[in-house]
């Protein structure tokens, strides 16, 4: 691939990192899944270790998303994308912020790695992984305090 | 990419995995750097958030590896690898179980993301995500307690 046909690419997966944003700030969980691949696999935030399959997330989201009341805020930094011609993949460390509905606030950085696939000519999301470290001290506590 | 060139490299992903498995099992760290690009970034189970540069893992690699007494069990379990001709990703679930010379025994199961590219004809790791799931129960506990 030449300088400018990786930087192609890159793009797209760059306009799909921001139509994705959009949509999960937007909490339209049917746009959210146009994004996604049927064979996904999720290593998320929390258990169980993984879940496969575009309908449990959907189904996930379903559940999570109008657990918020207001805006949801989501942010993307420091993201690096790896784009080939079929596979790409992309890694950054997000802000999630929002109050939920129980009167929990929500105000954390994540690190995020997502796995593409060009599929039909389009991008799409196969593999997702979004976590925070844990604190090695012997608590084990997950750590939901820390900043870039 | 044909379907045997696709096949090719991911068969040229795997031996990377089995030889960085074998120099991990083998506490080798000179051994283990080999397989990584200089412009690394890792999001690990400690904090902090990310490490970025070889340098940084390296001394990382030669605190933990000596903290442990006798062998060190690694398996990757689930693998699946996403290869174009020089970028490629693989996900898993990793098995890591050992004795600390402090006496803790370490015993879990782990979400491992990866991140490839193809450097000087050669595949290099540029980027690892390693995690555990965390409680969303109040407790922020690290979920170190779960199976496949």
């Amino acid at each position: 691939m030449t300088a400018a046909e990786t930087k192609a690419e890159e793009t797209q997966i760059r306009e799909l990192i921001d139509r994705w944003s959009e949509d999960l700030r937007a909490r339209d969980v049917s746009k959210l899944m146009r994004h996604y691949a049927s064979e996904l696999r999720v290593f998320d935030l929390p258990p169980p270790l993984e879940i496969r399959g575009v309908e449990t997330a959907q189904k996930n989201w379903s559940a999570w998303l109008p657990s918020f009341e207001g805006p949801l805020q989501y942010e993307t930094h420091e993201l690096e994308i790896q784009a080939g011609p079929e596979v790409a993949y992309s890694h950054s460390l997000n802000y999630l912020a929002g109050k939920k509905k129980s009167g929990e606030v929500m105000d954390l950085w994540v690190r995020v790695t997502v796995g593409y696939r060009k599929i039909g000519g389009e991008w799409k999301i196969v593999h997702e992984h979004v976590s925070v470290p844990f604190y090695m001290d012997g608590s084990f506590r997950a750590a939901v305090d820390l900043k870039p």
